[in-house]
């Protein structure tokens, strides 16, 4: 039989008005904003208005580390979500939004996969509301007005050299990475070397991500860290008067956007910080608002558990004071038998020896998230080449770990495919067994709560950093950061620094290589390894694929 | 009595849902995609559906070279169409989108003024509908297409020197107009030296507001010139194979967007190339969208008529077969009194001679738009310090040029205020004595086309061009561009390229220092005198005024 593919897919569904979508979580069509017929923002009025609701329950679901065979986690957090309004909870999903300038190089697609997937997909991938485009602007502004106020006669006293702000576009572009600007004579200001990242590692994202009301929000933007004097004194988003028009720009993308699934179940799609330099973590009032509307509440942290999970708890639940109720482990088969040696053009084939020799990967990350004190079940991702043997041996193995794997067809079949995965979390949500804690306590040392992460969570044996970055984070300490968590930058490829390393590696040491301050977003970042910030375009882009087809529809995007 | 600011009538204002003031022009519900309850898109389906319809009449609204005393040629658009929506004629305007960047230096306020707006006015001069975000990235991916394709092996045999395609920004940002960028080593290109234009100079926003449809779009896109081979051989935008990805993104974007003014009739609103490079209107399918669906259009072209008029009759009515049917051309006491010798400060004192001194710079426009064969009114948009004999003075001078002037009181009392010029317009409109045809044929060579706006238009003596200038002119024609209209890019404030000289000049020569190939658009552009495309912001942007109020209102804005 052959399969659709997911835009085919998406584009036979049958969308409800976005108001429809709306009324089924008793938002009134005058506090929802619509973009065009199928996405909305909901009011920030509205929102307000609904701090005396009692809370959702609240589903996290992550996955081990990522493999080229693909684990399909944004696939199962909208199939969960349409499982549990199957088994009658009202549920809503929260993911993040996609970023526009990956879709012109590698791929498109943030929004699920085969019939568990939420739509317009197309828009989704592209303009979306503006949010990101927000973003830009007033990242951007902020860097235009630093300029501004040295070429006026520098009243601050910025030193040049130490300008730590950027500028930021939405788009793989390697040429921006590295830059002089300022060129061009005395109309033009005073060169300096400088840069572009992509605008979801700007830190306007994370503030965005992380802020609770436009009043926190500005309150962060002018906590931006932009420079430096000579003195080493920092020159903040504040003192260059620039927090109130970057609010401005952002008000409206920091209304959450409501979109539907394939089977016109909510969907809160909103924010995308990175998920090495930042969080990875849709927005806090995204779904601090899908709580207040929905019984249960599933979303979803980027990359595996090691990074996304740690973050989301961490980071977001503990500064939002948020608490998951369960969390969701994606497995497949054969990512397990990648993560056993076998290389992706032999996924084919039948392995079970190789599926067990995979499988400590995922064991890890369940005892990881379990020590967070949050119960997990892990869901089998089927794809159509998995054997029942192999499928067993996984099902074994996590039994062996004291937990239990369930198989889970929503790709194939939307939410009739994995009723018993929704069972199951009902079940473990409702019967209040979580007892959810981060990993470290706010008073530890920064440099302690970088150790803290990389034993526990990637089972190294230390934390190596030099002189110079101790002494930077003690010089936070002292500036009254140390209370921030951490924000660990690694691969997302293993558990160790190496992302050649699959499975479990035990016996590694993690370099931190330099830590950065985001100040407005409220975390002390530990790059350990190489972070890209700035992707560029491959040999033959996918842009050069995308076009509208004679009926006026995308091709290529996906 | 204390007037009201812009701001606090445009608040008061009842809006009506746009689904209403399409559904007065006779678009169904369906194909109007909402941006929130008070704008809209209107679908690229339904208006093409709209072939058979008859066109209703175009005015358009023109004005003398403006000074710091301002004109109110928007307000007097936006008045104008209510007022003939007054009489009983149904009128739809079409204005320009404002441009972000500048709002955050030296003002905001695209949208009219007084009891003559158009609303929302916060979202006009923010983020709006998207269009030119969506503008932005379509640039900005063309370029980021460039540099890669050299980065893989530069198969096109670009010459580096020689890449034409800039980037752009919506933002005044200064320290962005000159910069090397690539730097930093193998992994990110090669370094050049390159730079950013504000987002409205781009040749996108040229194209989009040019094309006729998705098709024609994508056709324009593809013709543009990115960079040249060390053979001096041109390299189009479809050699780099991003013609498709940019109608993509587009795509949404050229769909004209619907608003409302403070009298809750129709405004489309719609694009806003530069006026010097560029062409200056708004788009052409807002201009034809509005004129099958209304009685009466009246729109606007950028600066003064000199300008905005020329380029409105000589590339958009050309290139898109319109043909205005009156010419309403705004002037003010004050803006007489200023081209007489009048200091900004001293407007406030009565001075009849002044105004008479002045008025040679009006009678010029009356002559230039009468040499296109259209009709012309002068509209005197009323300041309340203006006095009785200043007005006559101003009437009684119009007349001696053959024509008439009417004073207009839209910006105090709306509609209500501008009666006479609506009636008169109508009348003029309606008596088909408009004998429309271009300045030039399309035919004439580039430097004489050049040389025809110099002296026909500009009243200068001659055009000036160093050989090497008009060699490239010659080698355009070979390479089947000379039947292009010419975009002439001088300085706003004089018939001639001093900006200085008000009054009405003579005498003087036009220096054309460089001239563009703008392939896509359909243009050769002639830039005599400085142009700036990035502007930079001043000592203190409005930005360090611009916030949210306690209320969630935007102040400091306007």
């Amino acid at each position: 039989m052959a399969h659709k593919t997911d835009i085919e897919i998406a584009r036979e569904a049958t969308k409800r008005p976005i108001q429809e979508i709306g009324e089924g979580l008793g938002i009134p069509v005058e506090h929802l904003l619509p973009f065009g017929h199928d996405k909305a923002k909901v009011s920030a009025e509205f929102i307000k208005g609904l701090n005396g609701n009692e809370n959702g329950k609240l589903i996290l679901v992550t996955a081990i580390n990522p493999t080229p065979a693909g684990e399909g986690k944004t696939t199962t957090t909208v199939g969960l979500g349409d499982g549990l309004n199957a088994i009658g909870k009202k549920t809503a999903i929260c993911i993040r939004e996609a970023s526009l300038g990956p879709c012109f190089g590698m791929k498109g697609g943030a929004a699920g996969g085969g019939y568990a997937q939420v739509v317009p997909m197309e828009d989704m991938n592209l303009h979306f509301t503006g949010d990101f485009h927000a973003i830009t602007s007033a990242h951007n502004l902020l860097a235009a007005m630093i300029d501004n106020h040295i070429y006026w006669g520098n009243a601050l006293e910025i030193d040049e050299r130490r300008v730590t702000w950027r500028r930021v576009m939405d788009m793989n572009d390697r040429a921006l990475r590295d830059c002089v600007t300022s060129l061009g004579g005395v109309a033009n200001g005073f060169p300096r070397q400088t840069g572009f990242d992509i605008t979801v590692a700007s830190e306007v994202m994370a503030i965005l991500c992380l802020a609770t009301d436009l009043d926190d929000l500005q309150k962060r933007l002018g906590d931006i860290i932009v420079a430096y004097r000579r003195d080493r004194s920092p020159i903040y988003a504040r003192d260059i008067k620039a927090d109130g028009a970057m609010t401005v720009l952002l008000q409206q993308a920091m209304q959450p956007n409501l979109v539907q699934t394939l089977e016109n179940n909510p969907a809160f799609v909103h924010g995308g910080p990175f998920a090495n330099i930042a969080h990875g973590c849709n927005s806090v009032i995204a779904t601090t608002t899908a709580l207040k509307l929905a019984d249960y509440v599933v979303t979803e942290a980027g990359f595996g558990a090691d990074l996304g999970a740690e973050k989301f708890m961490n980071i977001k639940c503990r500064k939002a004071g948020l608490a998951p109720d369960a969390v969701v482990l994606v497995a497949t088969v054969r990512a397990m038998k990648m993560n056993g040696g076998v290389a992706k053009g032999d996924l084919g084939r039948e392995d079970v020896e190789a599926v067990e020799a995979g499988c400590p990967n995922l064991g890890r990350h369940i005892e990881n998230v379990k020590s967070f004190g949050v119960p997990v079940v892990v869901a089998i991702n089927h794809f159509s080449g998995d054997t029942e043997a192999e499928i067993a041996a996984v099902k074994t193995y996590v039994e062996s770990m004291g937990s239990e794997a369930i198989l889970c067809k929503h790709w194939e079949k939307g939410s009739a495919g994995i009723t018993d995965l929704a069972e199951r979390v009902a079940e473990i949500a409702e019967s209040g067994v979580s007892q959810f804690a981060p990993l470290y306590p706010d008073d530890m040392s920064l440099f302690d709560k970088i150790e803290t992460i990389a034993k526990r969570i990637y089972r190294a044996d230390e934390a190596l950093a030099d002189q110079k970055i101790r002494d930077q984070l003690r010089a936070w300490e002292a500036d009254g950061y140390g209370d921030l968590p951490v924000c660990m930058a690694k691969t997302q490829y293993s558990f160790s620094t190496d992302p050649n390393l699959r499975g479990a590696p035990v016996g590694h040491g993690v370099p931190v290589r330099e830590v950065r301050l985001s100040a407005g977003a409220g975390f002390v970042v530990a790059i350990c390894g190489e972070i890209m910030t700035m992707p560029g375009l491959p040999r033959v882009p996918s842009a050069e694929q995308i076009g509208l087809n004679e009926a006026g529809q995308i091709e290529g995007l996906f």
